[in-house]
């Protein structure tokens, strides 16, 4: 992918807000890297679809991985065309307006289509996979069983048509409004992680690993 | 909606891990209400979209507002058949095997064809949606403009095609994994509000709403 502003009519280009879009890959490789779940849009029979997975991003794809009797996983696999967006939510903007209220938010869409990733990367991938949503090395699994790899679809859609479009800062005001004895400012929003919770069935003596217990 | 399993081939039903699905009004308006950004998946000329963009629940519908130059927004309110989605993480779930690996979720699947909010209910609505998203009465606001309702396109999908999937709880590893020295459980995830920022030109001696002071 290339960091310019796509020309018109290509459909990487952002169209609202125009002066949100980006497309450099760290932009995007960022927002992604950041987000758990992708929403996959796909058609059939002209009826569009969106659903929720869980997604990873390395190096210049995206990974999608699920059940080999998934109805979205065998199109995925099939190559059909599709769109996966993420969006973060970092602030409510509060204007004094309700017109000019708005998010703070870091969002990616792209398009493409998928392919299986093929089987000798497929062990290696998983696990990267797992890594990329809980931090924690392959060293806290037990190793791969063959039958759960020919259980799992893991399919890849490269980044090349991805834009980011991101919104940062306070609210903008119409100038006439300043003064209006009406408060405007952020409201910041973050995701925090808590303290590990065991599982009922652990055995005794085993800690959280330590990469969890920040 | 009613709450009972949609029959095999309606596109309401959940397909995969069908025992997470939830199909009764209650499960499906806290997830939306807990939802600031909808995922909406379109079609045009066989290619799908999707675009995050803000969305509201009030009564059994959806809510989403845009402008009136959006190609999004005209597909919506010309009634072209979409479906919206969220998803929120409530937690990691770390199994011993990364097979059994998951996350703890509530999301939200909908199909539909939306319709504009008529021109007599679109200011207070307006107001309405803006309160979902930043819980601040419309005193909080000056008053609508006619340029900014007009400039403004609001429709609705009502939410009589929605269903949720929800997963809770810990890891469920196999039975011969339960004694491996691997830790088990969940990683919770919250997203907690910041203190308000005030914006850079707020007028002196206007204090945050007591509402943002939590």
């Amino acid at each position: 992918m290339t960091a310019d502003i796509p020309p018109r009519g290509d459909r990487r280009r952002v169209r609202q807000m125009a002066e949100r879009g980006q497309y450099d890959a760290d932009t995007v490789h960022a927002i992604l890297d950041a987000s758990l779940i992708g929403h996959v849009a796909f058609v059939v029979d002209g009826q569009p679809f969106s659903i929720p997975t869980a997604i990873a991003r390395i190096d210049d794809w995206l990974y999608l991985h699920g059940s080999r009797s998934s109805r979205l996983f065998k199109l995925l696999a099939d190559g059909a065309p599709v769109s996966v967006s993420v969006c973060l939510v970092d602030g409510l903007v509060k204007a004094r307006s309700a017109f000019h209220c708005s998010m703070n938010y870091r969002s990616v869409v792209m398009f493409g289509c998928a392919e299986p990733v093929p089987e000798a990367e497929r062990a290696e991938l998983l696990y990267r996979f797992t890594e990329r949503l809980i931090p924690l090395s392959r060293e806290h699994y037990r190793a791969h069983l063959a039958k759960e790899l020919k259980a799992t679809m893991l399919v890849r859609l490269p980044l090349d048509e991805a834009s980011a479009k991101l919104r940062t800062g306070g609210p903008v005001d119409d100038a006439e409004d300043l003064e209006l004895p009406h408060w405007a400012g952020v409201i910041p929003l973050t995701t925090v992680m808590g303290a590990p919770e065991a599982s009922a069935d652990l055995a005794a003596g085993i800690a959280p690993p330590a990469e969890l217990a920040r």
